[in-house]
């Protein structure tokens, strides 16, 4: 059997060792895993920031990966804590919504509410819960047992309700549909909330500003131009090729973003 | 047998390929090692960051793990290079302080200073061991070392005097104990030098303001309400409910915290 | 035999989820590969810094190590796609430089233009191949084949050209030398492109400022002092004890480097 896998994501950097601590513990729990650490520069407290993350690349991992989820700005209120089962992947997180876009796009779902046992430290000993720091205490011996071979059953109880964050989807009225930026990325790229099928043969705008067709990719434009196209989840974005949109449109999220002139043949799937 | 496990310390950061430089080397001598970064983004030469933050995970490592620290602001000096094994993990590290909470913490410790032996390359050749860059050239093969099986001893002659930085305790005085903000961390908590078991009953003060009694956990107060309790480390820290003490109180490392009306119960170890 | 080894390197950011999508891809093309992050933090788009950077570890790491990297500026132009076995180690990376440094320095190389497959998601089926992430969708595939056995050949078709960027070498006129500032390192460290073995007895200039004789290490000059060195590449460098040269000195990048009193010994070789 190929040693499991588990993949770390929280807003905890790394010069605290926070996120090493987690790393130890599911060492401790799981000597054979491969731990790697998806990122931990989520900016604190950034729920919508990690799920987009996360959907970015939880699936692209095989089955049986573990995916340890950490931005919990509600640690010390009665949140709950959950693992799940879902698409074949197992997800440990607090149940804030993180794990919203994971579960919007999956078929399959199973949930637990993690029950609150002392955790178990790396000498055997029992250790109390923290009030303040459920990464290390209650999310990551989680993941150590799941990635140990643990099922999801042995560690909580069923959970059909999670906190779901509104997913902010387009609309469409007559041949002009609107939607937002959803997200902007390190090269200011901005990412908005309109799927590639709602819109062929439309034209972008974003604030009110015309940014021309929908192109196939960069090259389609001259060096330093803006253009939109549709990136790597599916959806549209407005880019400036070798250059950040967001400084030469000087927006961010929740700008508005319209398509005018869409063609009858749209799909409008929530997905596309 | 599983893997050897190898964490990363450094402050190195990651872009000029320092850090990958050491992981290439261990992974050279240790071909079945699992490399974890910890974090190489510890501020340029800050001994006392990096020997609180791996105190944060050593130890929640299993046994057998090594965990190699290369924060040198003394490379090219006559400082030693040390590996010892304290409380059943290894650690590779510059003789400069930052092993002191770990070695503050542990029963079982015994210490080598490395010879200076010419560095292996991958290709089998020797190198020189240049005269700036220690992590690749001496702290990385006795981690690679350590991970493929040698043994302390082989490695150098016994230690028994490392550099020990002075870690400020706290003071008690009638009913008030006195201590300080020794951290803060990304969230702006406030990590301060006194132990829970100080302070039964007391009421915090930082520079003389009032945080109030100690509480258990956020919870316990409002969204951005400024609030003490005790951190994940069993210290009092200083916080705002998704906030930032730091900003909030302007205050930093060093900062006076004193607390008043402590109850005659309080334990005065060291540890608490 | 050992698990493979996969380093990645990007200007990706982790926020974003970018650099974790292809070690997705990768863990699920190569299950018991071992993946490590050398860096995601590469200043968007600049080449040379990869390139640099690349050299820094590449051969450190044992044979058969797989190499990703991937600053990709021209993705969505017709660059190419390349894979390559290098002096014993696997690198993909598109066709724009960033492979520079370590061809320079290489005996044996073999490289093959990447194929443009529909790239293959976990669960088995076809995606299509994005036109803006092709770390996702055509080098990370590639390095998760070569980590899990396919051969170079059965990657795509061989080349001959790649791409190299000019790597600006040391000029010497009489007894003196001329180069240049290749990188200012996190520790404002400035590396050139001179070798020592260029530059036995001469004394150092920056921009014309007097910065003294070659030293040997740090520990030659008091805290806080300039002094000139070989660094850890071999290469010229002008630092700062405990300190920053390119503050001290405000010059960053391309500033001139001048050696005089060169001695007749010098070996011009392109690598000393």
């Amino acid at each position: 059997m190929t040693a499991p896998r588990v993949t770390l994501l929280s807003d905890f950097g790394t010069v605290d060792g926070y996120a090493a601590a987690m790393a130890g513990v599911i060492a401790a729990a799981a000597p054979a895993a491969r731990i790697e650490s998806a990122s931990h520069d989520i900016p604190p407290g950034h729920i919508r920031t990690a799920a987009l993350t996360l959907s970015r690349y939880a699936f692209l991992y095989p089955e049986e990966t573990v995916h340890l989820v950490v931005v919990d700005p509600g640690v010390g209120t009665d949140r709950r804590a959950l693992a799940g089962r879902i698409d074949g992947r197992y997800f440990v997180a607090p149940d804030n919504g993180v794990l919203s876009r994971v579960l919007h796009e999956a078929r399959d779902v199973e949930l637990v509410a993690l029950r609150p046992d002392p955790h178990t430290a790396a000498d055997g000993s029992e250790r109390r819960t923290s009030a303040t720091f459920h990464g290390r205490d209650v999310f990551a011996p989680a993941a150590g047992r799941l990635a140990s071979g643990s099922t999801l059953e042995s560690l909580g109880s069923p959970v059909t309700d999670p906190v779901r964050l509104p997913l902010p989807g387009p609309t469409r009225a007559g041949d002009e549909v609107s939607g937002e930026v959803i997200e902007v990325d390190r090269f200011g790229n901005l990412v908005t909330s309109i799927p590639e099928s709602w819109i062929p043969g439309g034209r972008v705008y974003v604030e009110g500003r015309g940014v021309g067709p929908v192109r196939r990719t960069y090259g389609d434009v001259g060096e330093g131009e803006l253009l939109a196209l549709v990136g790597s989840l599916g959806l549209l974005e407005v880019s400036v090729r070798d250059g950040s949109a967001a400084d030469r449109l000087d927006v961010g999220r929740g700008a508005r973003v319209t398509v005018r002139g869409v063609s009858s043949r749209a799909t409008l799937g929530r997905r596309g």
